[in-house]
Protein backbone atom coordinates (compact mmCIF):
# COMPACT_ATOMS: atom_id res chain seq x y z
CA UNK A 1 0.00 0.00 0.00
CA UNK A 2 1.21 3.65 -0.60
CA UNK A 3 0.56 6.13 1.83
CA UNK A 4 0.32 9.77 1.11
CA UNK A 5 0.76 12.08 4.23
CA UNK A 6 -0.21 15.69 2.34
CA UNK A 7 1.08 18.25 4.72
CA UNK A 8 3.39 15.39 6.11
CA UNK A 9 6.22 17.90 7.10
CA UNK A 10 3.74 18.90 10.19
CA UNK A 11 3.81 17.27 13.76
CA UNK A 12 0.79 14.71 12.55
CA UNK A 13 2.48 14.20 9.47
CA UNK A 14 5.62 12.97 11.47
CA UNK A 15 4.18 10.72 13.69
CA UNK A 16 2.13 8.86 10.99
CA UNK A 17 5.31 8.76 8.83
CA UNK A 18 7.66 7.27 11.16
CA UNK A 19 5.25 4.55 12.64
CA UNK A 20 4.42 2.96 8.97
CA UNK A 21 7.67 3.11 7.69
CA UNK A 22 8.98 1.89 11.31
CA UNK A 23 5.86 -1.02 11.86
CA UNK A 24 5.30 -1.55 8.23
CA UNK A 25 6.34 -1.79 4.45
CA UNK A 26 4.17 0.86 3.21
CA UNK A 27 5.62 3.01 1.29
CA UNK A 28 4.96 6.65 2.42
CA UNK A 29 4.89 9.40 0.49
CA UNK A 30 5.37 12.63 2.15
CA UNK A 31 3.26 15.57 0.59
CA UNK A 32 3.88 19.35 0.79
CA UNK A 33 3.35 22.24 -0.72
CA UNK A 34 6.62 22.99 -1.50
CA UNK A 35 8.54 19.79 -2.96
CA UNK A 36 11.44 20.71 -1.06
CA UNK A 37 10.33 20.95 2.25
CA UNK A 38 8.66 17.53 1.23
CA UNK A 39 11.69 15.94 0.09
CA UNK A 40 13.69 17.30 3.39
CA UNK A 41 11.19 16.08 5.81
CA UNK A 42 11.36 11.92 4.06
CA UNK A 43 15.34 12.15 4.37
CA UNK A 44 14.65 13.17 7.57
CA UNK A 45 12.41 10.91 9.15
CA UNK A 46 13.92 7.56 6.57
CA UNK A 47 17.04 9.02 8.57
CA UNK A 48 15.23 8.72 12.23
CA UNK A 49 14.07 4.99 11.14
CA UNK A 50 17.43 3.82 9.28
CA UNK A 51 19.53 4.48 12.43
CA UNK A 52 16.97 2.01 14.07
CA UNK A 53 17.92 -0.72 11.42
CA UNK A 54 14.91 -0.69 9.18
CA UNK A 55 16.35 -0.18 5.75
CA UNK A 56 13.32 1.99 4.47
CA UNK A 57 12.68 5.01 1.39
CA UNK A 58 10.23 7.22 2.24
CA UNK A 59 9.56 9.89 -0.34
CA UNK A 60 8.54 13.52 -1.01
CA UNK A 61 6.56 15.40 -3.53
CA UNK A 62 4.30 18.21 -3.83
CA UNK A 63 0.62 17.29 -2.06
CA UNK A 64 -0.81 17.15 -5.77
CA UNK A 65 2.63 14.41 -7.06
CA UNK A 66 2.01 12.94 -3.61
CA UNK A 67 -1.72 12.01 -3.69
CA UNK A 68 -1.47 10.98 -7.14
CA UNK A 69 0.85 8.10 -6.43
CA UNK A 70 -0.54 6.86 -3.87
CA UNK A 71 -3.64 4.56 -2.83
CA UNK A 72 -4.63 6.39 0.86
CA UNK A 73 -4.04 9.77 1.25
CA UNK A 74 -4.11 11.30 5.03
CA UNK A 75 -5.44 15.34 4.84
CA UNK A 76 -2.52 16.17 7.98
CA UNK A 77 -3.32 19.53 7.44
CA UNK A 78 -4.96 22.20 9.89
CA UNK A 79 -9.01 22.03 9.36
CA UNK A 80 -8.80 25.08 8.33
CA UNK A 81 -7.21 23.95 4.82
CA UNK A 82 -8.45 20.70 4.39
CA UNK A 83 -11.23 21.46 2.21
CA UNK A 84 -8.57 23.42 0.19
CA UNK A 85 -5.98 20.89 -0.06
CA UNK A 86 -8.36 17.75 -1.14
CA UNK A 87 -9.85 20.28 -3.89
CA UNK A 88 -6.15 20.86 -4.67
CA UNK A 89 -5.75 17.09 -5.10
CA UNK A 90 -8.84 16.31 -6.84
CA UNK A 91 -7.48 15.20 -10.00
CA UNK A 92 -5.01 12.55 -8.68
CA UNK A 93 -7.90 11.16 -6.69
CA UNK A 94 -10.07 7.59 -7.81
CA UNK A 95 -13.12 5.86 -6.24
CA UNK A 96 -10.47 3.04 -5.64
CA UNK A 97 -8.24 5.76 -3.48
CA UNK A 98 -8.95 6.52 0.77
CA UNK A 99 -8.83 10.06 1.83
CA UNK A 100 -8.43 9.90 5.63
CA UNK A 101 -8.93 13.48 7.28
CA UNK A 102 -7.35 13.70 11.52
CA UNK A 103 -8.04 17.20 12.20
CA UNK A 104 -10.49 18.42 14.46
CA UNK A 105 -12.17 21.92 14.48
CA UNK A 106 -11.50 23.50 18.00
CA UNK A 107 -11.63 27.42 19.73
CA UNK A 108 -9.62 28.51 22.65
CA UNK A 109 -10.93 30.02 25.86
CA UNK A 110 -9.15 30.75 28.92
CA UNK A 111 -10.96 27.13 30.03
CA UNK A 112 -9.09 24.94 27.49
CA UNK A 113 -10.09 23.78 23.90
CA UNK A 114 -13.39 23.58 22.96
CA UNK A 115 -15.23 21.86 19.61
CA UNK A 116 -16.04 24.02 17.07
CA UNK A 117 -17.20 21.98 13.93
CA UNK A 118 -17.39 23.60 10.48
CA UNK A 119 -21.26 24.36 9.45
CA UNK A 120 -21.27 20.93 7.63
CA UNK A 121 -20.82 18.93 11.11
CA UNK A 122 -17.62 18.38 11.55
CA UNK A 123 -14.67 18.23 9.34
CA UNK A 124 -14.86 14.68 7.90
CA UNK A 125 -18.51 16.06 6.49
CA UNK A 126 -16.63 19.25 5.16
CA UNK A 127 -13.56 16.77 3.72
CA UNK A 128 -16.72 14.29 2.07
CA UNK A 129 -18.56 17.38 0.27
CA UNK A 130 -14.78 18.31 -1.17
CA UNK A 131 -13.56 15.36 -2.21
CA UNK A 132 -14.26 14.23 -6.20
CA UNK A 133 -17.72 12.17 -6.43
CA UNK A 134 -16.96 8.39 -5.81
CA UNK A 135 -13.83 8.76 -3.56
CA UNK A 136 -14.43 7.76 -0.08
CA UNK A 137 -13.45 9.61 2.64
CA UNK A 138 -12.55 7.86 6.24
CA UNK A 139 -12.57 10.36 9.69
CA UNK A 140 -9.32 8.48 11.85
CA UNK A 141 -6.38 9.46 13.77
CA UNK A 142 -8.29 12.38 16.15
CA UNK A 143 -7.00 10.77 19.15
CA UNK A 144 -3.50 10.18 18.41
CA UNK A 145 -0.52 12.33 20.03
CA UNK A 146 1.52 13.73 17.36
CA UNK A 147 4.86 13.40 19.68
CA UNK A 148 3.74 9.75 20.91
CA UNK A 149 3.54 8.25 17.39
CA UNK A 150 7.30 10.29 16.63
CA UNK A 151 8.77 8.71 19.58
CA UNK A 152 9.49 5.18 18.61
CA UNK A 153 10.32 4.15 21.63
CA UNK A 154 7.29 5.53 23.32
CA UNK A 155 4.25 2.27 23.97
CA UNK A 156 1.17 3.17 22.23
CA UNK A 157 -1.61 1.04 23.48
CA UNK A 158 -4.53 2.97 22.91
CA UNK A 159 -7.10 2.86 19.97
CA UNK A 160 -7.57 4.80 17.14
CA UNK A 161 -11.76 5.64 16.20
CA UNK A 162 -12.84 5.54 12.36
CA UNK A 163 -15.78 6.88 10.94
CA UNK A 164 -17.04 6.48 7.50
CA UNK A 165 -19.80 5.06 5.14
CA UNK A 166 -17.88 3.13 2.73
CA UNK A 167 -17.01 0.03 4.49
CA UNK A 168 -13.91 -0.91 1.86
CA UNK A 169 -12.37 2.52 2.79
CA UNK A 170 -12.67 1.93 6.46
CA UNK A 171 -11.25 -1.73 6.48
CA UNK A 172 -8.51 -0.43 4.54
CA UNK A 173 -7.51 2.28 7.15
CA UNK A 174 -8.54 -0.48 10.35
CA UNK A 175 -5.66 -2.52 8.55
CA UNK A 176 -3.21 0.25 8.41
CA UNK A 177 -3.87 1.15 11.70
CA UNK A 178 -3.44 -2.72 12.80
CA UNK A 179 0.09 -2.62 11.22
CA UNK A 180 1.20 -0.36 14.05
CA UNK A 181 2.40 -2.09 17.08
CA UNK A 182 0.01 -0.89 19.70
CA UNK A 183 -2.90 0.72 17.64
CA UNK A 184 -6.05 -0.53 17.78
CA UNK A 185 -8.86 0.41 15.28
CA UNK A 186 -11.86 0.46 16.27
CA UNK A 187 -15.34 1.54 14.18
CA UNK A 188 -17.27 4.27 15.46
CA UNK A 189 -19.76 4.19 13.05
CA UNK A 190 -20.79 6.26 9.65
CA UNK A 191 -19.83 9.97 8.95
CA UNK A 192 -22.83 11.20 10.41
CA UNK A 193 -20.76 10.04 13.88
CA UNK A 194 -17.93 12.23 13.31
CA UNK A 195 -18.26 14.99 15.49
CA UNK A 196 -18.15 12.85 18.60
CA UNK A 197 -15.01 11.48 17.74
CA UNK A 198 -13.30 14.90 16.23
CA UNK A 199 -14.62 15.97 20.15
CA UNK A 200 -11.88 13.39 21.40
CA UNK A 201 -9.31 15.98 19.82
CA UNK A 202 -10.36 19.39 22.17
CA UNK A 203 -10.85 16.67 25.32
CA UNK A 204 -7.30 14.88 25.12
CA UNK A 205 -5.60 18.64 24.89
CA UNK A 206 -7.60 19.58 28.09
CA UNK A 207 -6.89 16.59 30.22
CA UNK A 208 -3.06 16.97 29.05
CA UNK A 209 -3.45 20.48 30.43
CA UNK A 210 -4.91 20.09 33.76
CA UNK A 211 -2.28 16.86 34.55
CA UNK A 212 0.89 17.52 34.68
CA UNK A 213 1.88 13.85 34.58
CA UNK A 214 -0.21 13.45 31.50
CA UNK A 215 1.44 14.66 28.26
CA UNK A 216 1.00 13.15 25.08
CA UNK A 217 -2.11 11.67 25.98
CA UNK A 218 -4.10 8.90 24.34
CA UNK A 219 -7.41 7.19 25.23
CA UNK A 220 -8.43 3.14 25.28
CA UNK A 221 -11.81 2.22 25.09
CA UNK A 222 -12.27 -1.04 27.72
CA UNK B 1 -19.46 11.65 53.67
CA UNK B 2 -23.50 11.16 52.78
CA UNK B 3 -24.18 10.69 48.97
CA UNK B 4 -28.10 11.04 47.47
CA UNK B 5 -28.59 9.56 44.58
CA UNK B 6 -31.49 11.58 43.28
CA UNK B 7 -33.09 9.31 40.39
CA UNK B 8 -31.63 6.69 42.48
CA UNK B 9 -33.89 3.67 41.07
CA UNK B 10 -32.82 4.51 37.59
CA UNK B 11 -29.51 2.42 36.00
CA UNK B 12 -27.21 4.66 36.56
CA UNK B 13 -27.87 5.24 40.33
CA UNK B 14 -28.43 1.94 41.01
CA UNK B 15 -24.34 1.40 39.44
CA UNK B 16 -23.23 4.43 41.62
CA UNK B 17 -25.16 2.94 44.59
CA UNK B 18 -23.96 -0.20 44.86
CA UNK B 19 -20.23 0.46 44.33
CA UNK B 20 -20.03 3.07 47.21
CA UNK B 21 -21.55 0.87 49.41
CA UNK B 22 -19.51 -2.06 48.21
CA UNK B 23 -16.52 -0.12 48.08
CA UNK B 24 -17.02 2.55 50.84
CA UNK B 25 -17.86 3.67 54.22
CA UNK B 26 -19.89 6.33 52.64
CA UNK B 27 -23.73 6.47 53.41
CA UNK B 28 -25.61 6.34 50.67
CA UNK B 29 -29.34 7.36 49.81
CA UNK B 30 -31.60 6.63 47.39
CA UNK B 31 -33.41 9.34 46.33
CA UNK B 32 -36.82 9.31 44.52
CA UNK B 33 -39.52 11.36 43.39
CA UNK B 34 -41.95 8.43 45.04
CA UNK B 35 -40.25 7.63 48.69
CA UNK B 36 -41.90 4.23 48.32
CA UNK B 37 -40.29 3.67 45.03
CA UNK B 38 -36.88 4.88 46.68
CA UNK B 39 -37.36 2.71 50.11
CA UNK B 40 -37.47 -0.80 48.01
CA UNK B 41 -34.69 -0.01 45.72
CA UNK B 42 -32.31 1.22 49.03
CA UNK B 43 -33.72 -2.56 50.01
CA UNK B 44 -33.04 -4.26 46.60
CA UNK B 45 -29.36 -2.46 46.37
CA UNK B 46 -28.41 -3.08 50.04
CA UNK B 47 -29.70 -7.01 49.42
CA UNK B 48 -27.38 -7.02 46.66
CA UNK B 49 -24.28 -5.72 49.06
CA UNK B 50 -25.04 -7.64 51.70
CA UNK B 51 -25.13 -10.80 49.97
CA UNK B 52 -21.43 -10.46 49.05
CA UNK B 53 -20.31 -9.51 53.06
CA UNK B 54 -20.54 -6.22 53.16
CA UNK B 55 -22.55 -5.58 56.29
CA UNK B 56 -24.68 -2.15 54.62
CA UNK B 57 -27.61 0.11 55.22
CA UNK B 58 -28.76 2.35 51.76
CA UNK B 59 -31.70 4.38 52.85
CA UNK B 60 -34.32 5.63 50.73
CA UNK B 61 -36.13 9.01 50.99
CA UNK B 62 -37.69 11.10 48.49
CA UNK B 63 -35.81 13.82 46.31
CA UNK B 64 -35.57 16.66 48.44
CA UNK B 65 -35.47 14.88 51.79
CA UNK B 66 -32.26 12.42 50.46
CA UNK B 67 -30.81 15.74 49.19
CA UNK B 68 -31.27 17.52 52.33
CA UNK B 69 -29.27 14.84 54.40
CA UNK B 70 -26.38 14.72 52.12
CA UNK B 71 -23.00 16.14 51.48
CA UNK B 72 -23.05 15.46 47.92
CA UNK B 73 -26.05 15.12 45.99
CA UNK B 74 -25.84 13.38 42.10
CA UNK B 75 -28.34 14.17 39.75
CA UNK B 76 -29.01 10.42 38.04
CA UNK B 77 -31.99 12.04 35.89
CA UNK B 78 -32.91 12.32 32.23
CA UNK B 79 -30.79 15.21 31.10
CA UNK B 80 -34.18 16.52 30.42
CA UNK B 81 -34.88 16.71 34.09
CA UNK B 82 -31.66 18.02 35.94
CA UNK B 83 -32.87 21.62 35.73
CA UNK B 84 -36.04 20.89 37.16
CA UNK B 85 -34.95 18.41 39.59
CA UNK B 86 -32.37 20.64 41.21
CA UNK B 87 -34.67 23.78 41.59
CA UNK B 88 -37.27 21.04 43.46
CA UNK B 89 -34.42 19.93 46.04
CA UNK B 90 -32.65 23.66 46.10
CA UNK B 91 -33.82 24.56 49.98
CA UNK B 92 -32.04 21.56 50.89
CA UNK B 93 -28.87 22.79 49.20
CA UNK B 94 -26.14 24.63 50.91
CA UNK B 95 -23.10 25.88 50.07
CA UNK B 96 -20.98 23.45 51.73
CA UNK B 97 -22.82 20.52 49.82
CA UNK B 98 -21.62 19.44 46.40
CA UNK B 99 -24.17 19.15 43.13
CA UNK B 100 -22.91 16.37 41.10
CA UNK B 101 -24.16 16.29 37.17
CA UNK B 102 -23.87 12.76 34.91
CA UNK B 103 -26.42 13.71 32.44
CA UNK B 104 -25.20 14.27 29.01
CA UNK B 105 -27.99 15.68 26.60
CA UNK B 106 -27.78 13.43 22.99
CA UNK B 107 -30.22 13.04 19.86
CA UNK B 108 -30.37 9.90 18.10
CA UNK B 109 -30.73 9.57 14.29
CA UNK B 110 -30.01 6.69 12.46
CA UNK B 111 -26.15 6.55 12.12
CA UNK B 112 -26.51 6.35 16.33
CA UNK B 113 -26.42 8.89 19.27
CA UNK B 114 -25.03 12.68 18.54
CA UNK B 115 -24.28 15.49 21.22
CA UNK B 116 -27.03 17.79 21.86
CA UNK B 117 -26.02 19.88 24.34
CA UNK B 118 -28.86 22.46 25.60
CA UNK B 119 -28.37 26.38 25.11
CA UNK B 120 -26.60 26.55 28.34
CA UNK B 121 -23.79 24.97 25.92
CA UNK B 122 -23.67 22.16 28.37
CA UNK B 123 -25.77 19.90 31.29
CA UNK B 124 -23.04 20.98 33.21
CA UNK B 125 -23.76 24.76 32.67
CA UNK B 126 -27.72 24.16 32.83
CA UNK B 127 -27.43 22.46 36.41
CA UNK B 128 -25.33 25.32 36.95
CA UNK B 129 -27.80 28.14 36.15
CA UNK B 130 -30.11 26.49 38.11
CA UNK B 131 -28.56 25.57 41.20
CA UNK B 132 -28.89 27.97 43.93
CA UNK B 133 -26.17 30.83 44.47
CA UNK B 134 -22.69 29.50 45.83
CA UNK B 135 -23.64 25.70 45.66
CA UNK B 136 -21.10 24.33 43.44
CA UNK B 137 -21.70 21.61 41.12
CA UNK B 138 -19.68 18.96 39.23
CA UNK B 139 -19.85 17.27 36.01
CA UNK B 140 -19.04 14.08 36.14
CA UNK B 141 -19.67 9.95 35.78
CA UNK B 142 -20.53 10.63 32.00
CA UNK B 143 -18.11 7.96 30.75
CA UNK B 144 -19.12 5.06 33.80
CA UNK B 145 -21.37 2.42 32.19
CA UNK B 146 -24.18 2.02 34.42
CA UNK B 147 -24.44 -1.93 33.66
CA UNK B 148 -20.35 -2.27 34.47
CA UNK B 149 -21.06 -0.58 37.87
CA UNK B 150 -23.85 -2.64 38.88
CA UNK B 151 -22.22 -5.82 38.28
CA UNK B 152 -19.73 -5.70 41.20
CA UNK B 153 -17.73 -8.58 39.45
CA UNK B 154 -16.96 -6.44 36.70
CA UNK B 155 -13.60 -5.20 36.47
CA UNK B 156 -13.36 -0.93 36.31
CA UNK B 157 -9.44 0.29 35.32
CA UNK B 158 -11.58 3.05 33.25
CA UNK B 159 -11.33 6.50 34.18
CA UNK B 160 -14.06 8.93 35.52
CA UNK B 161 -13.28 12.38 34.71
CA UNK B 162 -14.79 15.69 36.62
CA UNK B 163 -15.36 19.54 35.12
CA UNK B 164 -16.31 22.68 37.86
CA UNK B 165 -15.43 25.61 38.58
CA UNK B 166 -15.06 24.88 42.45
CA UNK B 167 -11.76 22.97 43.57
CA UNK B 168 -12.87 21.70 47.23
CA UNK B 169 -16.12 20.60 44.69
CA UNK B 170 -14.09 18.74 42.50
CA UNK B 171 -11.50 17.18 45.30
CA UNK B 172 -14.50 15.96 46.91
CA UNK B 173 -16.00 14.57 43.69
CA UNK B 174 -12.56 13.30 43.01
CA UNK B 175 -12.15 11.49 46.37
CA UNK B 176 -15.37 9.89 45.84
CA UNK B 177 -14.51 8.05 42.64
CA UNK B 178 -11.10 6.82 44.29
CA UNK B 179 -12.95 5.23 46.69
CA UNK B 180 -14.17 2.94 44.12
CA UNK B 181 -11.32 0.44 43.07
CA UNK B 182 -10.72 0.46 39.76
CA UNK B 183 -11.62 4.04 38.94
CA UNK B 184 -9.26 6.95 38.40
CA UNK B 185 -10.78 10.77 38.66
CA UNK B 186 -9.38 12.51 36.08
CA UNK B 187 -9.70 16.57 35.99
CA UNK B 188 -10.84 17.79 32.42
CA UNK B 189 -10.91 21.21 33.51
CA UNK B 190 -13.26 23.95 34.00
CA UNK B 191 -17.30 24.00 33.65
CA UNK B 192 -16.99 25.61 30.22
CA UNK B 193 -15.00 22.45 29.07
CA UNK B 194 -17.82 20.39 30.12
CA UNK B 195 -19.18 19.73 26.32
CA UNK B 196 -16.10 18.34 25.40
CA UNK B 197 -16.52 15.46 28.00
CA UNK B 198 -20.53 15.04 28.05
CA UNK B 199 -19.50 14.29 24.36
CA UNK B 200 -17.84 10.72 25.69
CA UNK B 201 -21.29 10.05 26.38
CA UNK B 202 -22.96 9.61 23.03
CA UNK B 203 -19.22 8.52 21.25
CA UNK B 204 -19.40 5.54 23.91
CA UNK B 205 -22.38 4.16 22.77
CA UNK B 206 -21.62 4.12 19.08
CA UNK B 207 -19.01 2.35 20.03
CA UNK B 208 -20.84 -0.22 21.43
CA UNK B 209 -22.99 -0.11 19.14
CA UNK B 210 -20.65 -0.90 16.11
CA UNK B 211 -18.51 -3.17 18.15
CA UNK B 212 -20.24 -6.18 19.26
CA UNK B 213 -17.41 -7.04 21.86
CA UNK B 214 -17.47 -3.99 23.43
CA UNK B 215 -20.81 -3.77 25.75
CA UNK B 216 -20.50 -1.59 28.56
CA UNK B 217 -17.57 0.08 27.52
CA UNK B 218 -15.89 2.59 29.37
CA UNK B 219 -12.71 4.93 28.68
CA UNK B 220 -8.76 5.34 29.86
CA UNK B 221 -6.63 8.09 28.83
CA UNK B 222 -3.27 6.49 28.84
Amino acid sequence: MRIALLGGTGDLGEGLALRWAFHTNHDVVIGSRDPDDAHAAADEYADIVTERGRDVKITGFENGMAAARADVVVLAVPPYHVADTVESVADGLASDDVVVTPAAGMQRDEAGFHAHPPTAGSVTALVADAAPEGVPVVGAFHSLSAGRLADLDADLGIDALLVGDDGRAKDVVAGLIADVDGLRALDAGGLANAAEVESLTPLLINLSRENDDLADLGVSFR
